[in-house]
């Protein structure tokens, strides 16, 4: 028989884009989401686990920031190889679009509202890059089928309620809350204007929202937009100069302006400025700045009914507050956005001092389903970026990271593995993470390098001599680290980690030791 | 401009042989897969997440049962239109080919042995049939890099505590353990036996372990495991039929036997039948069943060790038990095999009375990273069936369906609804589940129907009057049911479920009431 020819050997690589989690990175996940849903579940809302699949009909192209249909997801042709292929399948690319399919394929067996939370990865088919990856987590709540500001300010309570929950402390966040149709009216009335002084035109017809900026010669809006988001960063004098003529930035580059005429501008500042020091200034700020349209009026009618139902609940502008520089996809929104910026500092990779920035955002969307049904249904819901939010967390220092690992029960002599095994058992039983050393134990500091490697609090050991006294040595490893470290210091030199207990003592003296490092 | 072509609706459908899950069919599974993270986590196992998509490269063909290569995987090429086609990728079938990846990827990093668990979903592209779905969750837990048997001992513990910690009460399960050399030991000296029999040929050569049963002349060994792994089913006559000759089975189909000889089908069953009332007895009869064969001694030796070191933990055979007629998937393990089995009876779709049966198994596999790295790295592990542990448990009533939707404020006056967010607020402060009716609040049946589809034990009312004179209306809508169900028996007529209280004391009535329903 000839022999088989030698396969060459497969590289144990991730795919690009894709990485491994391990450990604490695993837990402090899970249990953030868990305290999320917990909250979330408080609220009334139902969880839904949706599969990663769905038909490539389903999930539709609306992959936001990605031009080209297809583009973004992962793909493939069901039976592609054989005579009948079947439906394209795809990795979902967020958990809206498969709520959006779900509410229309269950919509008779769902309560109305549908208030329901999700959580899960979500894949895009991205060009990778540092800190992105191509599987993340999405943990979101929606609320389908209610058309109620009720609604908004109910999911704008319930984040400020997570992110308490997950341990980011009052007065280290602030929920932000605009409206798109603030923003359309803002737009809406600008456009009149500028059109009337670029290109004199009937004001009947330049009022026409549907128009494209292009048709009425005309900047185009999202320009408008972009550059109120960056005013958080540049200030209002960089705004004023980035919608007219440009800004020379820090760099010495030139960035050009939208070229808005300057009556223009003011209007977009005096719009962007209207935050005023309670939500009565603000809504009176803004009802100056958006003047006579109707969508817009609408629009602060809405933001002051949500400052209202907060108000009830008790959350205060300390907590939620309306602000009309929040921006967030507009093309996807139709009514009230919110966002939930962290308020604290910190250091970036290159040691400068910033604020740490958005963790969640989410907004109304009144087109979820209409698609598959031809129905309007309302929808409104939040989308908290979990990574985002444990980064937060760890900068603050507010994850306890120490003695995690489990106590180790080193193996001294092969023949008493028995022993060993009864030991870790106990130790179990008392809820103390435990485990015997099972790799080779002919040399013991192998064992002992293992326990560090592992985070190991503490080791136990008991040798024959030890056996035969009816004695164990408790090893504090997280001390005898500190000692190593100070190993110059006169007071550090004579202690020891080190301690010889009763065997019946064993688990009272490891609970002591681990009880110094919770 | 010519009108853009109308694209016909998308269908609202999950891919064939996917599905959603609702409510507590998600946080029931959320909260077992906690419950078996902080078992395994106490002894001392690290989380493990990697992501769904792998190279299939790095999967390799492993699926167990399938033949083709790349069958019942879902697979797609990277960049497949463009000109620099890249790696095939695809979803993970399991959690153990990904753990063969990382650990090779990760070796010098990851303490040896490296112990780890892993829990999520896996995908399978195989023909869906009832209860099958093509995405399914697992949950496992692995050793790598021990050959100790202790390592397959802990994991045998930790399983019965898996079990416990989830609510199968000790008695309600038993976990099985046999051992592949053993199986070997057996059809080694059987296949010795019948060969000199059937085809007298040189001992020598026929004893040769890597000959196959083709070149031998002899049965196909896997005919026989089958055979054993029917025990359960068929009892010692049938077995004994079906390694003979055949068997007429219930529904008079005659069913092919594996045609072994007579001293062939008693030595199978002197194996099959060693199992005895205590271990000891188990391992004397293994002994004598098995005779001289080296490895077959060697797996009972084994088998006796795993059987001290659980005995030392205090798990005796009540929990967890020597049984040989354990076969599980043999092509893949090496060495000990385990098997959970719940051991109280359930009635099936056609009402039945049957064993529940098994719901968690493993063993120990030494090739996994082979593949990768050309090492021998020896590795033990589990995988626990969250789905079936599930049905299970709902099956014998131990998972609470009761008053787990939230208390329904309703609307009786649109235009107080601050009012009805503060009392949710309140009660969502308490602890209490609770929402405000967010749909149309017109029709106040249609709110009370909402009401009733949520699962909701309680509802609050307040209209003008209530408000007026400080008071609310509470509705215990569990006792209504009840009172609806019985309304022509006398005693449950004149009972009312609603309560008027002062406004002040919503937060204690409903409590109250909620506490009738733990």
């Amino acid at each position: 028989m000839a022999k088989p020819k030698k396969t060459p050997r497969p590289k144990a690589e991730t795919p690009k884009g894709f990485r491994d989690y391990f450990g604490a990175e695993v837990t402090q996940r899970a249990e953030m989401l868990a305290k999320i849903a917990a909250v979330y579940h408080r609220y009334g809302f139902d969880a839904l686990e949706s599969s990663g699949v769905e038909t490539v009909e389903a999930l539709g192209k609306f992959l936001p920031d990605v031009d080209r249909p297809n583009e973004g997801v992962f793909a493939w042709q069901e039976d592609a190889d054989t005579d009948k292929p079947g439906d394209w399948l795809a990795l979902r690319y967020d958990l809206t679009a498969p709520l959006a399919r779900v509410y229309a394929q269950h919509q008779n067996d769902l309560p109305k509202p549908y208030r329901r939370y999700a959580m899960g990865p979500v894949w895009r088919n991205e060009k990778p890059g540092p800190g992105r990856f191509r599987q993340f987590y999405q943990c979101d709540a929606d609320t389908v089928g209610s058309g109620s500001v009720a609604a908004d300010a109910e999911i704008c309570a319930m984040l400020a309620d997570c992110l308490e929950e997950v341990g980011i402390e009052r007065g280290d966040y602030i929920v932000r809350v605009n409206n798109r149709k603030v923003l359309n009216g803002m737009l809406s009335g600008l456009r009149t204007e500028e059109a009337t002084i670029n290109h004199p035109m009937p004001k009947r017809f330049i009022e026409t929202l549907e128009m494209t900026a292009e048709e009425m010669g005309f900047v185009d809006p999202s320009d408008i937009l972009r550059t109120i988001d960056k005013f958080d960063k540049v200030g209002v004098d960089g705004v004023r100069k980035l919608l007219g003529k440009g800004l020379l930035d820090s760099s010495g580059a030139f960035i050009d302006g939208v070229g808005l005429s300057d009556p223009g501008i003011d209007r977009v500042l005096a719009f962007l400025c209207s935050k005023g020091d309670s939500t009565s200034e603000t809504i009176a700020n803004l009802r100056e700045a958006i003047g006579a349209d109707e969508v817009g009026a609408e629009g602060i009618d809405e933001l002051e009914q949500i400052a209202d139902l907060l108000a009830a609940q008790g959350y205060g502008p300390d907590r939620i507050v309306i602000d009309p520089s929040v921006v967030r996809g507009l093309g996807y929104y139709t009514g009230p956005v919110f966002e939930a910026e962290l308020t604290f500092e910190i250091q970036d990779e290159k040691g400068r001092t910033r604020n740490f920035g958005s963790v969640a955002g989410g907004g109304r969307y009144d087109d979820l389903v209409k698609r598959f049904t031809g129905q309007d249904v309302p929808a409104t819901g939040v989308s908290i970026g979990v990574d985002r939010l444990l980064a937060a967390l760890h900068a603050k220092g507010r994850i306890d990271t120490t003695a995690q690992g489990p106590v180790v029960v080193t193996v001294m002599d092969k023949s008493r593995m028995a022993d060993y095994q009864a030991m870790v058992a106990e130790l179990r039983q008392a809820g103390i993470r435990a485990e015997v050393y099972l790799g080779n134990p002919k040399n013991f500091g192998n064992q002992l390098k293992y326990a560090d490697k592992r985070g190991s609090p503490v080791a136990i050991i008991e040798g024959g001599d030890e056996h035969d006294k009816g004695v164990v040595q408790i090893k504090d490893l997280i001390l005898g680290a500190k000692i190593a470290e100070n190993a110059t210091h006169e007071e550090w030199k004579d202690l020891s980690n080190q301690y010889e207990v009763p065997r019946d003592q064993l688990i009272d003296k490891v609970r002591e030791i681990l009880g110094l490092y919770r």
